[in-house]
């Protein structure tokens, strides 16, 4: 409403009441300006009206709600269905151009601002998770696993002879995938053992690169956060190693933004060495559905090389999650949440500890985890593969999601190259295990009803093992699960 | 609600009345039973009721919606805001695996069916819109030219030496770095002129595969919709080509399954020849937000291999977007879409034909374009070129989008290659021209007020050829609106 | 957004399109400075867009949505479900004060903005249907029965001696009832026949005022709408009575503003004699929700002494419904609706004309009921009271809903009132027969639908005649709907 | 979706999870199983899901959501504008037929299960609330003093001699024109002050009884909630001088619901004397918009009788709002709430008493009402009136909603009745007084705020006590302001 409708407002109710709303009105538009100048994610979180108010005023902005608007193009923004318009709060047009997914819309002024909001804020979050020195990121809508191949493609053309990647093992199909998708060949660094931790071999990569020279090498791809007992790379001195042999480095970073240490390990990397960028999972980090990517990195130019690969326009959809989901928030309420999955970590990690001893069993010792932990699953007698399988489908039928049963001796074929112990990131592990985690949004009522189904399915096993094993599942039922939590469940994302 | 519920309904009001409506209730449970078990489009569409019942039944078969879950995972479908949970239906957990988009999640049995049955819907559509012999598609959740680009990644594995792509011309950023981002090397075969067309030049395309060799060629890359007056590729021809060469052939049929002839090249071109898959947008064909593709083909396996190329799960948005959409149009719904479109182009047309008689211009014969017309802009004056990005800018400020006018000689460099003639397919067409389509959605109205306001324009810029350039818009605008109109919006996609 | 903000968006994205989305703003703007300072209703319909950005701008002028507002009183519109609260836009504090329904209230300038805008848009569409001499109405969020008391309530302050209503007889209950709510006796003027249809006895009517004295009088209550073959109530000879008589006369128009013929009647009885308020349903007349009324008149005061009569705020509800209504349509929408309700009343008579013919039964000639048509059921054979209430749980259960059949001889005691030939209009009409109305909003489909319905059962109770009763419904079954159709469906309100 | 379709999703994914979601599915239909059996509130809330499904399964059993119907009636439920459709969940019919608002309607098997599901667990809660001998209630979609009205217009057919209503006097306008749109004569009975308190005056009202003879008296209307100093009716005495005259009793327990100390007085008023019903708020007490009440009472035939008195079929609305409401919230969150109530309560007794103190002023002793309370504004200096008024004006620009000023010796008349000191409850009151009350869902930000606030606004009313009044407002401002906060808000509902 404008100065002439608030005018003939106050024709119909009293002058003073309307003036009082019209001040109301301004504390909403405060709050956007502040947006819009700043971009910074503000402290408190918005309320539903001033969000989907400032929702509302992009949206008119885009050439497909303009009232008087006549199209005559390929592409126009045209929506069948009210549902779909409706749940895009009638954002068509999707982000970027067929030159650069960064880029602005002439057709979609809205959208653009969106678009640039939203990649301002989520670099503002990103700072105050831990790495103040992040100069330049955007979200991609596709999967970590599609955006690292991004970054893989993109730095083909700057490294034409390169055909290698090296990468410190980790049991997850698509960070492999994403290696073999853009067309390398992936070199894979075996982690040693250190007490029950699985870290990076330093000596090995520096090996490796000698071996196959720095300029036939793409790049290093490391990673951050990861299924205990493996733990996070030894990002400062993969730094270094890049930094010293001119190597570019990529980090896996999928789920870290929720964890301080794993954000500090790649700023200290960017301090005292090499990243050229690191991805981050949307849903996993900011609890939004699957779908979106942040791209980050320390140096603008590069950046945007990446941004300027993706051809073709892009939905629009991950950023606007994020973006309703961190106005939501504000940066205060962001922070609150890290701050509870820290907390939710101290307690689950004392739950399993208590639980794990009571069967004779270990919680292991993984300090450089922070977010995984892991449980030994040793004393399940001989047909310990039996029993653990069966631990596993029984969580999963008492709605246990996400805890995964770690067998010992698990083979698995990726694209062509064998992995001996899959799953458990390292050819022998020593034992067999259990794996939970604690991540953004979990809840101490998660944590009690986990323990509580696992201490009753732990139970049942227990009593099992001599015996046939459970008709609790049928055989087809088994082979589904088997096939459910020992070959694929390796795959977080 | 089960028996139980409706025999405690009986009781509270009348059984007569309970039963009717549980009548009811089963009238929309036949439609979904017959949907999941036919996999085709409904012929009548769903009313809104049917569709967001069986959205919500599928919602509530994936984990995120379990009553007594509780997850320790570190991907778990939590969701922050309560908007944005409710715009995706409280679908979080996205489509596929990490090995594989089109596979199937043990966490999220709702979002799989949802993701199996979209695929089998659409792939009705492309049959009954043109492709029957089509034999497997899926959904994918980026833009067409990335969708290529992932055809073209998958193609590599196959072809381990190939190094080049043949594709003839077609002046539109994302198609040319679709293969870029791939890391290939496009061969551009230039079009030829015949009448007012431009077309594939047939024997340029057997010349470059006789000079380079079939095995270092990739694939031919050809296109169907596209601007006028240049026309779909010659589909037969190039497939009995690649056949006889063992070279795959990969189709951009970006907006062309709104077109029957854009489709029946397609399926003639795969019955005389080869053609491994063709990519069309979702939102170009299927009236829905910016954002997805479809990757089709006529051999499973293929089709197969591309959607396990896809590294990570993937937002299940588009997907739903055109699920909801067909389900609400129902196959009649679509055709009617289809049928009104074909209309709206001879309405154009013949209403551009006379337009542009009374100003002493032309309608560019095109015969083979089914989409997009063209009608010169040859009689501008000396100034030209001014004349023409001045009609351009009008056209934007006056809230015509879509509408693109080409000058001559203008000149870009994408990617390292350096086009002539830039936006109009070739070196030198003989005059400017501006562009006007009739997509799919299309009303009378936006002709009737496109031809007026086109009128409006090109009287004024006349009047004004012997004058100084109009203060419409500011020199500043100007820049703008030419590199928007002159630079970019070639690309449409 | 407002200035500051567009600045920071130019900064952000290019000014030229900023500007462009600034610019569409301003239409949407436009739009409701128009209806805020003319009250009128749009002749073209708002888009969704328009229409969610005007109510989301009134629901920011309420306290309630205030961001710096502390509550401390008892009723500060906190809203515990989110659900609740966006499914009324934010609009809490309901319409009204205390002391007046029509009333601004200082904490909800938006709600009361909205209040006054309705009831301004619902004045200007009762004049184009019809009665340009109106002056003066609100919504009412109450049914028309209630709505009628309240006018009786009304009258009483100003009438402290009357004590009876005339009452041209017509068989629905609300109506009588409203009457007896309020505290007065119905004096029942039986209906005269006239051909086919049942009118109003203004001789009886005459003689009862003199009979009753007009003093102890306190209204004449007439109906237009009604069930066929009675018709609307002659208004111009009852207004004359009422003026000359000195006594007030108040009109049930249900569901009449969508007939021109009714809406002429009213407007012709204010212009030669005295109609002191009329009353319409929300629902019937706008395909609203059930649970509104608009009552209307010609003497401001009146009016406004009626709206201080409802004690307490009150829902905002139906007036939002319809606001939101109105705006969708535009005036141009609803006369077309109007247009089309018209069409399918002929289209329905002539369909139902030849069915009846078929079965040797008769179209009742009712031309001066617009809206409802009665064809006779006479050729039922000896059981035909049998035959007749199997005919109407046939239909029921077949799902045509709206139509009623009328058996002879029902008796029914309303209030202490007993009705012979209840449901008839009268105590003895010639024949039983079926009704069925062409309501605004009805379909071709709806008709053809019925006609077909209609068809069969008319087929399968014939076969019956002579047999035991059809065992399509049980005995339990048959009494729910002799209970439903032959007892209560006479109300239609 | 059924067993068909079921086993339809298992062949499209894997049998186990879709096993799994079948299975979860069941536990949503638990619940709804046991609403509908037990028809109580459910100990914990709903989540969104079930809720949505609930509402989804039980529209769909009326029958303008039939996918079938044919509607030929003149009330089809037709609706417009599919954002009205939405926003009512697609229930269009209402609830109740003519003849009674609890009534079964035939073509609305859903909507008709919904009214009587909601009666059933407001009865619940009422009980739980504090009155647990209550046997009967319904809701309607009126305020509360239409409410009461109905309640005295079907008193009236009962005791047709009766002209009088007994009423302790309260100063809200609503309450009064309660009885006056009923068409009676209010008898006030003037309250007595106790200490700081105004109370009932018991034997003024024996008196009265006395004077007028029981049969002339329809009933005596009392009241629990109101603001301070005025505390709620002495309930069991005037029960007891009820039964014992043989006169009805109707309650005003307007927000009562909220506090166990006014529910308590009911339940014991019912014990030992005579209440025929008990009116509240639905939006005072549940958190939902304006717009609904509650009639309750211990005789299932009084209250069936008033539900039957409500001419015609009503909104859906507020009781569809009611049941989303307790639904979400569960009965605990309920208990929450009140519990949260009182402790407000204590904490807002406890800083209005501090900051008065600190003013010289004094927190009015009125321990028997539970929800408001009065703090002096005594000292205010000669121009008290003005400064009072100033005071008031001030809060209101500052977004402080519900406090009100009380000056001394305000007079009103309300339909022909002169109230001396209105707005306190009595001719005289000692000293002008600030009003603040903690109503349910108050947070401890609005005590803060309002405390912060009120010391802001009187430190600048003392400070200009001796200069001209403030230039903070315009003198049109204060008429407005004046009128608004000196005359009308007294009526709280």
């Amino acid at each position: 409403m404008n100065r002439d409708s608030f005018a003939a407002g106050e024709r119909l109710v009293s002058p003073a009441y309307v003036r009082q709303g019209c001040e109301a009105r301004r504390s909403h538009e405060h709050l956007i300006r502040l947006l819009l100048e700043k971009g910074k994610c503000p402290e408190d979180g918005w309320d539903e009206s001033t969000l989907e108010l400032f929702l509302h005023e992009l949206a008119i902005m885009d050439s497909n709600n303009f009232l008087g608007n006549c199209g005559v193009g390929e592409r126009e923004g045209r929506v069948a269905s009210a549902l779909v318009a409706r749940r895009h709060y009638r954002f068509i047009h999707g982000i970027g151009r067929s030159g650069d997914i960064s880029a602005v819309q002439p057709k979609a002024a809205g959208s653009s601002l969106l678009n640039k909001i939203t990649n301002s804020l989520v670099l503002d979050i990103i700072k105050l998770a831990g790495v103040p020195a992040v100069t330049s990121c955007f979200v991609v809508p596709m999967a970590t696993g599609m955006s690292l191949t991004l970054c893989f493609l993109t730095l083909r053309h700057k490294r034409p002879k390169a055909k290698y990647i090296i990468w410190p093992r980790i049991d997850q199909k698509s960070c492999f995938k994403s290696m073999i998708t853009a067309g390398f060949e992936p070199v894979v660094i075996e982690n040693v053992l250190e007490g029950d931790e699985l870290r990076t071999d330093l000596k090995a990569v520096e090996a490796k690169v000698q071996e196959l020279g720095p300029d036939n090498i793409l790049c290093v791809h490391s990673t951050t956060s990861c299924f205990a007992p493996r733990v996070p790379d030894r990002l400062e001195e993969l730094a270094v190693i890049c930094a010293n042999s001119g190597i570019p480095h990529i980090v896996n970073n999928a789920y870290g933004v929720q964890s301080s240490k794993c954000m500090h390990l790649i700023q200290q990397g960017a301090r005292v060495g090499r990243i050229d960028a690191f991805v981050q999972s949307l849903d996993k980090n900011f609890m939004v559905p699957v779908g979106g990517a942040i791209i980050a990195g320390f140096n603008d130019s590069f950046i945007q090389e990446i941004s300027k690969m993706y051809p073709g326009r892009a939905s629009a959809s991950p950023s606007l999650d994020v973006l309703i989901t961190l106005l939501s928030l504000g940066s205060n309420g962001y922070k609150k949440l890290l701050k509870e999955r820290k907390e939710m970590f101290s307690y689950l990690s004392s739950q399993l500890k208590k639980l794990s001893e009571s069967y004779n069993e270990r919680l292991l010792h993984t300090p450089h985890n922070p977010i995984s932990l892991a449980m030994t699953l040793k004393t399940q007698g001989e047909h310990q593969d039996k029993a653990i399988t069966q631990l596993g489908s029984m969580l999963f039928t008492r709605q246990v999601s996400g805890a995964r049963v770690v067998p010992l001796g698990s083979v698995q074929t990726v694209s062509g190259h064998t992995f001996r112990g899959f799953m458990s990131h390292t050819n022998n592990y020593p034992c067999a295990y259990l794996n939970a985690a604690s991540a953004i949004g979990m809840k101490m009522q998660d944590v009690d009803l986990f323990i509580k189904r696992l201490d009753k399915c732990l139970k049942t096993v227990r009593k099992e093992q001599n015996k046939e094993i459970s008709t609790d599942i049928s055989p087809q039922h088994i082979t589904v699960l088997w096939f459910c939590f020992c070959k694929h469940p390796i795959m977080p994302s």
